[in-house]
Order: C-alpha cells, then structure tokens, then sequence
C-alpha cells in the first residue's frame, strides 16, 4: 500500500510548529514534530532567515511528498499579522524551492477534517492527535500540536477527496 | 568623496517597486529604478520566489550598501496585508543572505526626509524625485517612484543623523 508523507507546518515568527506523518490507508504513524524556535530582540530579517534555513533542512532531511499549512487569518493584532505573514513567505519559498506541493487549510478545516464538526476545542484537536499518532504525551507547545494535525488534515482531505472522486465517478452524488 | 549606494524597495506581491541610487556627499545620482512584477491567477509561492530570485539578481548586480525598505502598515484590506507580509519575508530574507544592512522607514518618514513634512501628497513626492535625480519623467507605476523615495529617505536620514552626531560631540544639543 503506497505511503504518503506530509508535513504540517503552523506558521509563527516565534516559535514554528512542524510535525512530518506518513499515511498509508488510513492510517497515521508519526515520523518527526518538533517546533523551529527565533529568539526575541533579534533582527526581524535574522529570524526569517533562521525559519528559511531551518525548515528548508528539515524538508530535505524527510521529504515529504506535501506540505500542509495553515492559513493566516486577520485578526485584531496588527504586528502579529504583519509577523507572521513574513514568516508564511519565507516557509512557502522553502517549500517552493524543494519543489513540495503546498496545501493550504482554514483553521476550520481542519478541525472538521478531524472531528467532522467545527467547533472541537483546542485541547480536544490536541488529545486527537495523541491518541490518533499512539504519541507519549501531548506534544508542546501548542504549534506544535497544531501542526501534526494540519498534517493529518490534508491526509483526511485527500481520503474525503478520493471517495468524493470515487463517488462522482461512479454516478452518484457528492454531499 | 566617499559614496554610498542605497536600494530602496517598494513591497508588493504584484508589483515590487526597486530604485537604486547613489548618495555621494549630499547629491544624488539615479543608477536604477525598474519594478519586480508577478502574474496574476499563479500560485502564491511561485510569486514569491519570483520576487525573491528577482530582488537577490538586483541585489548581486548593484551591490547595495545599504536596503531601505518602506514598512508595512496595517490597513483595512486584510487579504492585502496578508500578501505584502509574505512578500516582504522574502525580501528581507533576499537582503539577509546578501548581508546588506536594512533599514525601515514609514511612510510619514519618508515624507518628511523627503519634505521636511509629513503632509507631502505622493504626487509632490513624484515630482521631486524627478527633479532631484534629473529623471526624464516621473517613474511608473507608482510603486518604483515610492521605491527611489524610500531610497532618498534613508540618504537624508543618514545626513541627519550624522549632523546630530557630530552636534553631540561637539557637546551641542540635538533638537
């Protein structure tokens, strides 16, 4: 059965969250998360480099076959914004220069890619992920977290896709 | 007399506005000015590594010793500020691997380097450029007239901050 690895990246200009599953039918093994850190009162430019370099060594240490991110939305904080939107360019050139395929989810999506409905708490997305990847303890910090589950999202979606697919072909109907 | 040659980049994720200049005592000679730009309806990470394969070119060839760089303000317009952000990750992340120092200015900065006040309208700051740099029209699109701009602006503030160093050593007051 073909394996599919994808790595979940939670964008931040601080801390990072990456975590790398392989899916193979449907299910989920853990292979890697961690969480790319930038020290604070350090030039902006030093710590995009910092999130470049270091994601990029990471896709080329597990290559995966995507690269699942989540969406920036608006919110109140204009600095934090304007930070992370920084941080989101230089983690999609990373991804772009290895030649990944990027997928792109509203944090809504994934929490109904992984629960069905969108209004799971954060602490339950976060219990999922545990159970779901057999893992020691609920992985820290939250970003961290977040990104196996932006990573299980996309595997979830492309499985919803494919039966979609497999539906539609067949002549039926896709709700 | 030494001369200092200053980048001035405008951020976009269309349209990147870059003019190149050189400060050499207090005058100022037009060596570039052109604009960056990416298509429309293409996947946002292929324009970002558009943008940041294109500004690092600009960068290797005019070899800068300085990048002055207009600084994001939040406004209204959520998706636009999403997208600059990105862009401008990958530009100052460009400057970084090139090593060349960065420095940020704000719009109502830049007018008042330019003007000595901030309620200058674009359309006055357009037409200074031409005149102070003996261009033969006003540099189009916009984007590219605000970069030269944002160049100029950080030449004066270097003027200005030399003159109150040296008032300073003198044991004068800076105002």
């Amino acid at each position: 059965m073909e394996t599919l690895r994808i790595m979940g990246v939670d964008p931040g200009i601080a801390i990072v969250g990456v975590g790398v599953v392989d899916k193979t039918g449907n299910s989920y093994r853990e292979i890697f998360h961690d969480a790319i850190t930038t020290p604070a009162h350090t030039p902006i430019e030093r710590r995009l480099m910092d999130i470049h370099l270091g994601l990029g060594a990471l896709i080329e240490k597990y290559k995966p076959d995507a690269i699942s991110i989540e969406e920036l939305f608006f919110n109140n904080n204009a600095k934090t914004v304007i930070a992370v939107g920084q941080a989101r360019g230089v983690i999609l050139l990373a991804a772009m220069e290895a030649g990944v395929p990027i997928f792109e989810y509203t944090p809504l999506q994934v929490k109904q890619a992984l629960t069905g409905y969108g209004r799971a708490e954060k602490k339950q997305i976060q219990q999922m992920m545990k159970a779901m990847l057999g893992l020691e303890s609920i992985p820290k910090p939250d970003d961290v977290a977040d990104a196996l589950a932006i990573a299980v999202c996309h595997g979830n979606s492309i499985r919803f896709n494919q039966s979609a697919l497999s539906t539609l072909m067949k002549g039926g109907i896709v709700k």
